[in-house]
């Protein structure tokens, strides 16, 4: 009888130890890990239709502002577009850019050429961030460039009317993805030299 | 009887399963949670003599080579620093790059200009995706730029014999921090715009 209770002990203890990890083991779920989702990162670029949770708007937009950036000046400014009229005509008008007829909101990443030179340099390590972001929050996303190229920015300025300094990066549409997809395996030693080429 | 028999097989289950899923949780210890992992980034500038451990340079790597580049053309190149001279011989001729004086390593994120005519960009994804590899795997780096910087750019092509078609983007030291260090928090709601400026 002793022992019975002594081994009913043991289990409540560790029913509860069970809980407790597998409960930290899912919170991990939806974020994964960094080296993974930086090696499970993919171009998404076929989207559901199904709205994104303002929370993980904005989280992406945190992911964004957290890039490091030259002498810390924080160049970038970011234009979120839902507005389906605004989405439907950029895709019209840019090339590779068709998915942002399916994807439910686009992330305009921009700098600031007046507050540093190097503004896109700055701006393309806030995209990867939301790129990561993206992937580690099950959805989906893909960087469509308008710099360095002049007659995509002027799209960009015509149906979004940004501030003559402002230029813009790219446009990153973002959504559930409509369907699971593999990313590419890109490792080559050949491109690691040590020391001297 | 028959419930202490039932009790220590129930028991045995909870132990195998709790061990199980503590292997889980603490296999996540070392590489944190994407979002976190962006989050806690900074630029770390003073290191410790420890070396890194060769697989954590090659996950680096990897992590630089998981970039996402415009049509694919992945036209990254990698140089691994660890002799101490060329350190710091950089060190010296470069200016903002004291710091690799105390890193074991440095890693030399460098873009192919035949391949790509804006190499740059797809180079920074890339580094970024190194820097939080490494503050991912409990390391720290800073980036370094040399370009846009035709005299930094030389310093490199001075001290690392590369050919004429790649630049080097930015030198990342790398190494364990001296210090713990606290990430800024540059969450800045006013440079989120909504559909127009």
């Amino acid at each position: 009888m002793k022992s019975s209770f002594l081994m009913l002990g043991l289990a409540i203890l560790m029913i509860l130890a069970t809980i407790y990890s597998f409960g930290r083991t899912n919170k991990n779920k939806h974020e994964q890990n960094t080296i993974e989702t930086i090696f499970a990162r993919k171009s998404v670029r076929s989207f559901l239709p199904q709205p994104i949770e303002e929370e993980k708007i904005e989280l992406l937009l945190k992911a964004g502002m957290a890039a490091p950036s030259g002498k810390n000046l924080q160049p970038w400014e970011f234009i979120v577009v839902d507005d389906r009229a605004t989405l439907d005509s950029m895709a019209n008008e840019l090339p590779y850019a068709r998915w942002l007829k399916e994807s439910p909101i686009a992330i305009i990443v921009c700098g600031d050429s007046l507050k540093s030179f190097y503004w896109y340099l700055d701006c393309a390590a806030s995209a990867q961030n939301i790129l990561l972001a993206a992937e580690s929050l099950g959805l989906g996303a893909v960087w469509t460039a308008t710099y360095p190229y002049e007659e995509r920015m002027d799209v960009v300025k015509k149906y979004i009317d940004i501030p003559e300094n402002i230029s813009s990066l790219c446009i990153i549409p973002v959504g559930y993805p409509s369907s699971p997809l593999q990313s590419k395996d890109k490792w080559d030693p050949t491109k690691v030299h040590r020391n001297s080429w």
